[in-house]
């Protein structure tokens, strides 16, 4: 029999339906150090706890099922070791972010930061003062990462008439992009483009991707965008490009520290949005997350390996 | 020769294009008394000037091209007693009106209102707070209007996954609408939506059509827009029905008095969003007018009766 620890309280993840599959659930509140060494499969991952079950001794731990799209925060080279399965949530959050990545650009080409202060205020805001009255039809977006986020994104940039760019490791075509490049050619990629989204998984590559170097090559972008990972972002780099005018709006949602501290300068630009990881938010996510992992445990039971969503350890997603 | 008066000191109206063509412009500050009679052409409208050429013993009008796509402001009745062709700006609204319609619904749904509140006060927004969280997938909305702007918002929707519903006067199909319904069948039309848009001319049919009775029949509706015209909604009845929580949420950019006076209480509620009769805006702008009027101009010297987008005085769009 499987023993799966289930590591989150979200009432959508129906356990009632794992134990009709004749599968033994252990929660985060019903596990005692005893069953550790049990464990066979973990869905989500709490540090401590998450450790202590794959460092278990004779630990039986096969597989774990993250709640999360990134995986950059998992022991990967030791659960690689372990011989562990790894599946990530990615796909269920492309919608949700995509459409947080159309509310940040409108938000600024809309002239809302002006409109919203003066509504505050109760004041009818003086045409002269509205100075951006964009739209998107016929701005170019560069999009770092082609997966299921950036190409959902890249599909409704489509509609609105946007030329769409994409930039994943080889260059290699994907659907609804117009052009892609390889994450080597990027000084190609983002000449001439208006927004940059970056959607990239965090690896080793993409570590401090952003860095002055890049922003000092652009020249007066419209809008920066991070919906991926903080880390791949050298904030003070970024601060320093919207000060000189590289980079004239940012729209970030991660943060090389999450929580952003209170006295973080980020937090006084009035040319940028800060949102609190909130991009992949969304009423009934764990739906969709209970969703996929059903369908995979069942799968799993079954010896079946065609797991949906298996993670890459060596590339780290 | 054909004398034109133009007013408008926007410079995207290239009035050398328009001698070019041998016609004798005047301007709101070039114009005599002594000329009004002889102006056989108006682009558009400034109510005391205007009416005075209008209404000038033995006056030569023959056509206005207005700056505006809707025409309420106009003497209609006066305009049709004197035969003169009136032409609109209609459809190059569209882009920029949709856009910002999908700016609103995306404001409220992505918790914006909370997120920003927060963001101000260098705070990093809490789990709970966030009670949206809501994407536009698998939503219903209902466009009163399905002409060139109603038809475009329709079109993005659709990328969207969302389900549209149109109203028109008899109910005819039109593109990007997945049903339409005619303006008597409004009860059938917002059964189950999740979003009103209002985006009608105002007529005598349309005066007050948002009244107490309309909002009454729905049931806790998302969100109602009006980028339509101020006088279709009777405002107090939209006010109760915020409170009331017949409406959840309302984005409105066109009231019955503009500017909106400071003491309006619309600019108290917190579910709301007001912008400066601002949906329409868009940089260069005039150059859509000034291409639209251009061709028409160029037809009106030939006598070619197709100009673009001329108005039904009887119908009054």
């Amino acid at each position: 029999m499987e023993k799966l620890l289930v590591l989150s309280t979200n009432p959508d993840l129906d356990i009632t339906a794992y134990q009709q599959l004749n599968v033994q659930v252990f929660t985060a509140q019903s596990i005692q150090p005893k069953d550790y060494a049990q464990i066979t499969i973990m869905l989500g991952w709490q540090p401590d706890l998450s450790t202590a079950v794959l460092e278990s001794p004779n630990s039986a731990l096969k597989w774990v099922q993250t709640l999360s799209a990134g995986v950059d925060y998992l022991p990967l080279a030791k659960l690689q070791a372990h011989h562990i399965l790894v599946t990530n949530m990615s796909g269920i959050h492309a919608v949700p972010i995509s459409q947080t990545v159309i509310l940040y650009a409108l938000y600024f080409m809309r002239d809302f930061p002006i409109l919203l202060d003066n509504a505050r205020q109760a004041t009818w805001t003086p045409r002269p003062a509205l100075t951006n009255a964009l739209t998107l039809e016929g701005t170019t977006w560069t999009i770092f990462g082609t997966g299921h986020i950036g190409s959902e994104l890249a599909r409704l940039l489509q509609a609105f008439h946007v030329k769409v760019n994409g930039v994943n490791r080889t260059g290699h075509p994907v659907a609804n992009f117009e052009h892609t490049f390889a994450q080597a050619d990027w000084q190609q990629a983002v000449a001439s483009t208006d927004v940059i989204v970056n959607v990239m998984p965090l690896t080793n590559e993409t570590t401090h991707f952003y860095n002055q170097a890049f922003f000092d090559y652009l020249q007066n972008l419209y809008l920066f965008v991070n919906v991926g990972r903080g880390k791949s972002v050298d904030t003070s780099a970024l601060v320093e490009a919207l000060h000189t005018h590289h980079v004239q709006h940012a729209a970030l949602d991660v943060f090389e520290q999450e929580p952003l501290a209170p006295d973080n300068p980020l937090w006084q630009l009035s040319n940028v949005i800060l949102t609190p990881h909130y991009s992949p938010q969304m009423k009934h996510l764990g739906r969709a997350q209970h969703k996929l992992f059903l369908g995979n445990l069942q799968k799993f039971l079954k010896q079946d390996t065609s797991l949906k969503n298996q993670v890459d350890l060596t590339k780290g997603y």
